[in-house]
């Protein structure tokens, strides 16, 4: 799923304001907002490609709903499928052959989509939904907002008991805490949906191609376009991408062309790096994005090191295929711990940081998770307030 | 709301094959589908227009989620909020000042969005959501396929009489019968959504400015770029907007914004033309559709008065405040009634033709509804197809 979160300020749902938003030109006493995961880590990497990868729409193109009629996808452009097969192949990160393709306005609207899909028709109960905590903060919110009568929310996959048919959902690596991950609660009615936003090596060892029944992508997460509101289903049953197309359609019509277009463009960019059609002297995007997470990370951890309020979860080396090297994980959040069992976001809070506590997560307060994914200046300020932190507080 | 509609031939819910929506070289045997209101109609305007509307996007273009972090539609680009201002100035077609306007994937996310505002938090028993008859077909596919408990189909507005609050969809012109409406419950529980879809000088008279607590729009039948998805919804009340966006917060985290940018060059090229900022030789988007559909409406009525086996409604000469001129409705798809109550929708099919029949806007299979905003190929087919059926046919 995407890491976009709302301003955690204690008025849950409150929108981010102009000023905890803004990200430059900061003063000292500026809020510094790490909530939400907004991945503008990657913005200077596409703004050095030029006009590789602009994209050029005339008035008249793309005008109709469909896209593709000879595609159960009604609505998926050609051009983003084949891109998206390829970019798995350069990858190796999942299994495409003979899977079905769902596009979605971002993994957001797929995820609601293939929980309607394993949950209808209707059964004589709702459902339950669970995924294991700390779990992604918006599994819940986006399971219960419309009351359905086919799901609901049914908390830790961890502690989930209850007999019968169930909905597991899979984040791995998993958002928050970046560890990898399988299904826990492994019984014969159990329906799996893999998460598999951030399985991409800028944050991950890519140490197989990912084979499940339902697997949910992002171009936010894989090329830090957010705002292209792109996702993508890798999907076994054609009956389960049926369902999830239906959902498309009757909750939107289809996604829309001109963002299926870039991310089109987008990643067909990165491809032709690796097929040499494209120029092959500058750095490929998924090298400079693990050369520039290891290099937030390394930074982070100097700084946590040092600290005497916070620790971060290691990460086991292992072999990455996509790059030949052995590597530890270099998750889009730091998922950070109060050594003094404190309240971990009032803490950042008190520090003029703004991130995410434990408890939206379905764990422990002394936990809170930041961004590691935001803009330069950003990142840098984050370091220098967490390096600041003396020692231990009291709230 | 948008005028897409499934393939109808009797199998509720097939996609569309290659076959049926196939629109170049026909041979006589091919059939024509007009189910579904594809408005392609437009495509020629835009081609003329060249390279006045292409839009170019760069590769490190709004990668953000954010657009604006000032407005309480946070997702929402500045640019296509003036746009829609404009669009709307020129036309005097609805009331904007003090008002909200919250964007959407296409109108149908916001229907969803607007229906989830107006009946949350949850009452004892979930809200009925009703529109007179004939209806647009998807109102209660929307409402009911994820079982919502804060929402249910309450059917034709002209037969409800359940005490309590209510949702009434008021579709005016209304999707199929191209007909000018009101509120038809009007009593003091009720909350009302007022679906402007086809409020544009190219369907109907623009006879005074809506203003109405929450009217939906949309690209795909204003300008034609269905492909888009782009919606949008004036709203009165700050509280009903801020429900709204966090509908499509929870359902897409926002709309994107390679579509907004798009949506907002076409609509500012049209309203360019106004402001004499533009190319002013060129006949206007609206002075052209206005041209196209009461041509197409001429040629229509004219097979259809020679018909012995459908007529078609008539609808009253009233002055449009846009073109100042005493003018009929010109809808964007003819609703055709069987003379000798047959089944109008096997009738069309039994001659090549699938439209969609009464049966799914909640009335007589008599009735059926065909696009006449295909493509020219298309439209001369129907009338073609028409004009054949010779006399009153038995089933």
């Amino acid at each position: 799923m995407v890491g976009f979160e709302k301003v955690a300020n204690g008025t849950k749902g409150s929108l981010p304001s102009a000023e905890n938003t803004n990200t430059t030109n900061r003063s000292p006493d500026s809020i510094l907002n790490l909530v939400q995961g907004d991945p503008t880590v990657f913005e200077p990497y596409w703004r050095n490609q030029g006009d590789k990868c602009s994209l050029v729409i005339s008035g008249s193109d793309f005008m109709s709903y469909y896209s593709d009629c000879e595609n159960i996808c009604w609505f998926l452009q050609p051009q983003l499928a084949d891109a998206i097969r390829n970019i798995h192949r350069d990858v190796g990160n999942a299994v495409l052959d003979g899977r079905h393709i769902v596009i979605g306005t971002g993994s957001t609207q797929l995820f609601q989509a293939a929980v309607y899909a394993l949950s209808s028709p209707a059964g004589p109960e709702p459902i339950s939904v669970v995924s294991a905590a700390p779990y992604y903060s918006r599994y819940p919110e986006e399971i219960e907002f419309l009351s359905s009568g086919l799901y609901k929310w049914g908390g830790d996959a961890n502690t989930f008991d209850k007999d019968g048919p169930y909905i597991e959902v899979v984040n791995s690596p998993n958002n928050p805490d970046g560890t990898s991950r399988d299904a826990v609660v492994n019984r014969v009615e159990g329906r799996l949906i893999h998460d598999c936003a951030y399985y991409w090596p800028h944050y991950t060892p890519i140490t197989g191609a990912a084979d499940h029944n339902v697997m949910l992508f992002t171009l936010s997460k894989c090329t830090g376009h957010a705002g292209s509101r792109i996702g993508w289903a890798i999907v076994k049953d054609i009956e389960v991408a049926k369902k999830m197309i239906k959902f498309v359609e009757f909750n939107s019509l289809g996604v829309c062309k001109e963002s299926q277009l870039r991310a089109a463009k987008i990643l067909e960019t990165i491809s032709n790096e690796y097929s040499n059609l494209g120029c092959t002297k500058t750095e490929n995007f998924f090298e400079y994005g693990q050369r520039l997470m290891a290099e937030r990370w390394r930074k982070l951890r100097e700084v946590i090191k040092r600290s005497k309020v916070f620790s971060l979860p290691e990460y086991p080396k292992e072999c990455c295929n996509f790059s030949g090297e052995f590597m530890e994980s270099h998750p889009a959040f730091a998922w950070l711990q109060s050594k003094g069992n404190m309240d971990a976001e009032k803490l950042l809070r008190s520090h003029k940081m703004m991130g995410k506590g434990g408890k939206y997560f379905g764990v422990d307060s002394k936990y809170a998770r930041v961004s590691v994914v935001g803009r330069e200046e950003d990142f840098n300020l984050l370091l220098e307030r967490l390096s600041a932190i003396k020692g231990v507080e009291t709230e």
